[in-house]
């Protein structure tokens, strides 16, 4: 069987687990704790970064990156990105926004500092940092509004990787109740449609023992 | 005319930069200091950051990962990663480590408070990053010689992005004379043999005014 080894409330990991869905290939979810270094998982990927694939042949996919590549070269059935090379690079540039730049400016600063250090035993949160992370939201929300204006899905016409990866981290975000959804009724909109797809049903079905989700978390009419 | 908008001392830029040179695309390098967020630029990228790619026909490729990816898909001679896709997968996995990883644990530490801080004039350099930049560079330097000891480049048996990832990130550091070459021979010989590429010229023949770099930093026979 397929292996994904992830982490729950990862962005990376969650973008592997909805393409491996939307593409309707059967996987094996194994929950990893990346900062417990283990060492049998060191072996898989010596960065100690989830997620990681590994194919009933034994081929090894290890970090996101590659993983997220990977399942569209190896599966290029329901495709996730578009055929034509300059609309691929819009689709790439959109999920590099979310997979990077929301991950330092946003995702660090609140899921790492409120969840991550509690779940990794690694101190307490810094509140400048959630401070940080509480005001840059608002404007990566406003710029999901600002495509989701002019385009039926974030990176053009049709559902794309750039579309995962944004909800990947949103609904990372939205498990500790730190999404500010009526800033924005168009990005509630889009998250809206994306949490409807049988793709994100494993993730919306999430609970990390200790550190429940809300009660809208996982409710399609939230 | 193609056109690179890049900054020199930044390893995304380089690898765009040496992509290009390796695959024969002659290109227009424009500078570009993304900390002053000048408004033609954020059109190009609202995420503000380089490189960014503009071709003849106008079509724009912004951010590290679309340009590097849309070089390969558009100019699939003279590739620069291999055809197999487990391949494939490997060099994303040895490129993501250089380009994320590193740029976490090293990069920023060192060029960041080092280099970019006094360019951007974002205040003083932080002495706990610096101490853990140095720490932390020779167990990178350790994993280019671990992996030059089993392949003849860093990710298999040819030449790669994996190569010229790594690469862009070890000339950035050189520039400001913090890689400890001394360290490790095998890091050292499979960097000489990047550096004698004409791909390559060009970064040795980076010079920013003021911040001048080390007298080896171009020598071949460093």
């Amino acid at each position: 069987m397929r292996t994904l080894y992830h982490h729950p409330i990862h962005a990376l990991s969650r973008t592997a687990r909805v393409m491996l869905a939307e593409k309707g290939l059967p996987f094996e979810p194994v929950v990893e704790r990346p900062w417990e270094r283990r060492t049998d998982f060191l072996k898989l990927n010596p960065a100690a970064e989830v997620p990681v694939l590994v194919e009933e042949d034994g081929t090894v996919v290890a970090g996101g990156l590659a993983v997220i590549e990977y399942l569209e070269e190896a599966y290029p059935d329901t495709p996730l990105l578009p055929r034509e090379i300059a609309a691929r690079a819009e689709v790439r540039r959109v999920a590099d926004w979310f997979l990077h730049k929301f991950e330092r400016e946003v995702a660090e600063n609140l899921v790492g500092e409120k969840l991550i250090k509690r779940l990794s035993g690694q101190g307490h949160p810094f509140a400048p940092a959630i401070r940080a992370g509480l005001a840059n939201v608002t404007y990566h929300l406003d710029y999901i509004a600002f495509l989701s204006e002019r385009r039926p899905w974030l990176a053009g016409s049709s559902f794309t990787l750039a579309d995962i990866a944004a909800a990947a981290q949103l609904s990372c975000l939205d498990y500790i109740d730190n999404v500010p959804w009526d800033r924005s009724p168009e990005a509630k909109d889009w998250y809206a449609r994306i949490k409807s797809r049988p793709s994100f049903r494993a993730l919306l079905a999430d609970n990390i023992t200790g550190c429940p989700p809300p009660k809208h978390y996982a409710d399609l009419d939230f």
